[in-house]
């Protein structure tokens, strides 16, 4: 089982430390787990130039499974584009193909005051949003600022899928419905766009090989309001890159903790990469304040995506609910009659 | 005060004629107000073969403002692309120039409870989303779905902007900023799409000119979650077709009563389209139970920016505010204790 772990930027030397603990524990347990280091993102240009070093390509390249911190920072915010920390994010997943992103939004019972929705809104609630990672207007070419034929400058970007782009990623989200509630709820805005009108074409292709799952499709819009007005409706959605990225980050807030969601973004081999959902939050940098329990929650969905270890990633799950029903929590999810506590512990 | 009225599809007759009874009040007062009805959408479709006949558009390009119900039904769903209703909308949209889409979410302090978000995070709301509606993803070329090199099916739209049409809605947003409380978000999702970097400059160039305004950014991500987060930190937001279509549909929903939301589309030279920001409801079409309050409010929005009737479109307004604080509601916004009414009264 070998890892490659990036600490990233902010924040994430110090909540990948205590993901280190957890998986350190389990390899003390028996599992022959292998962790070596890298820089990405901010942290890959302070050493080496680049926000993706070579280096850190190779470790990923070898390595089954990656963990990531966070990465970004304003003291990179006046670099030249190409070398700014989320090209770093970008080049990884295109790079090493993690084509499915998987956002669970999840309540937990004792955050629910967290939420700025009514508790009987949210609770119980239990998404899973599977982003299309490496496609769509993020990739798409030609793209750029120029000037057109009039002579005035323009700017253009190109949403652009194929269908086995599709293909792929329909077969991931039908298979997680088919593991879950068995209903899946494809976003698009195919009454505008034709890349979206084919996106549903090819979701609806698909479902015939998934009789037992039940397919909706919803506009885009229409979808950011049922997030708010009855998110939980929703079981399994699935939706290309840039609607996943505003949806997924919409759905996570739902929650009020976005310190506990993790994420995963898998290739066609279940080789993935794990990450929590929140960002590098540089205000709370190196001072041991931040939540570390959405990359503990990463590395136990790499447990289970990636190295099939169903009975450890749960394992991590629970220590988690326990430490939140013991009362411990740190200052993002305080509330009167808890113990704070730092990330460390 | 030429108007072309359009009452559309689903409700949108029913609506429209209430919308009309407050309008022909003040005519009778003694506003020079003129009416000509005409097809758009699937109701186009019925009568002429097309979602927008050449005989709306004519009445429209005459009219100083056009007044619309709304569009779109399921025996339309059928229809080739180029035939559906929503196609009506957008030709309207491109043809009469109406690029700056104006769209309040105002939280009726009598509606309150209607919200799914807790009192104190959305009571008082009041946000002005200015959504650019002409340009983007929604017209760029080249767009389709064809074979590519490979011999694989593939599809693609453009997001596309010019720099005028970046310049031309930056400032409508800082006009309207400068009325209200002078703080202006402008929506992107600059680390990744030159387009919407090619936007923030052009913002913060615009943004010398209205030294008063305090202008922002924010990513699209990072917005979907803040309006859920903290809806109340914004003032004005202007954003991109796309964004603008999902973010203020979002934003919408956060007042729990979208039965009660105008919406204005204008020119260059303020003519412009003022409709519900609600559908065509087709499951309550004909049944008088329909919410004529956005329509009506939409009216008022038209009196304000088409005709410069501050004090009409204030009437109007204080009317709805009126019947609220009355306890008359419709279903969609009733509670107990208040008294049910049907669409007509
Ligand atoms: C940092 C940015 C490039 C990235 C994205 O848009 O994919 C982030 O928002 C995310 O969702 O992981
Ligand atoms: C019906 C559709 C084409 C339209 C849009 O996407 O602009 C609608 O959602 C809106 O916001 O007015």
């Amino acid at each position: 089982m070998k890892i490659a772990v990036l600490p990233g930027d902010g924040i994430g030397p110090e909540i990948i430390a205590q993901a280190r603990r957890v998986l350190d524990v389990l390899r003390q347990d028996g599992l022959p787990i292998e962790m070596e280091e890298a820089p990405l993102g901010g942290a890959g240009y302070d050493a080496y130039g680049v926000p993706y070093p070579e280096f850190t390509q190779k470790l990923c390249r070898e390595a089954d499974a990656v963990l990531l911190g966070a990465v970004g920072g304003p003291q990179y915010d006046k670099l030249d584009r190409p070398l700014r920390p989320e090209r770093g994010l970008l080049a990884i997943r295109k790079d090493l193909n993690l084509f499915a992103n998987l956002r669970p939004a999840i309540l937990y019972p004792e955050l629910a005051n967290a939420s700025t929705l009514k508790p009987e809104v949210v609770s119980g609630l239990d998404i899973m949003i599977v982003r299309e990672l490496t496609g769509d207007i993020y990739f798409g070419q030609p793209r750029g600022i120029a000037v057109n034929e009039l002579g005035e400058r323009e700017a253009f970007n190109t949403m652009r899928y194929s269908e086995s782009e599709i293909r792929r990623i329909a077969h991931v989200a039908f298979g997680i419905a088919m593991k879950r509630n068995k209903k899946l709820c494809s976003v698009d805005k195919a009454n505008v766009l034709e890349t979206t009108e084919f996106w549903k074409e090819i979701m609806i292709d698909v479902a015939r090989e998934y009789p037992q799952v039940e397919l909706s499709h919803m506009y885009v819009d229409n979808a950011a309001m049922q997030l708010v007005r009855n998110p939980k409706q929703f079981d399994v959605m699935v939706t290309g890159n840039i609607f996943g990225d505003i949806l997924s980050d919409e759905a996570s807030m739902l929650t009020g903790s976005i310190g506990m969601l993790p994420s995963a973004s898998l290739d066609q081999n279940n080789k993935g990469l794990y990450e929590p959902s929140h960002g590098s939050a540089p205000d709370i940098a190196g001072k041991n304040l931040a939540n570390p329990l959405a990359t503990i929650l990463s590395a136990a969905m790499m447990l289970r995506y990636t190295f099939n270890q169903e009975a450890a990633a749960v394992r991590v799950e629970d220590a988690v609910k326990k430490v939140l029903a013991q009362g411990y929590r740190t200052a993002d999810i305080f509330e009167a009659g808890c113990e704070k506590v730092t990330c460390s512990g």
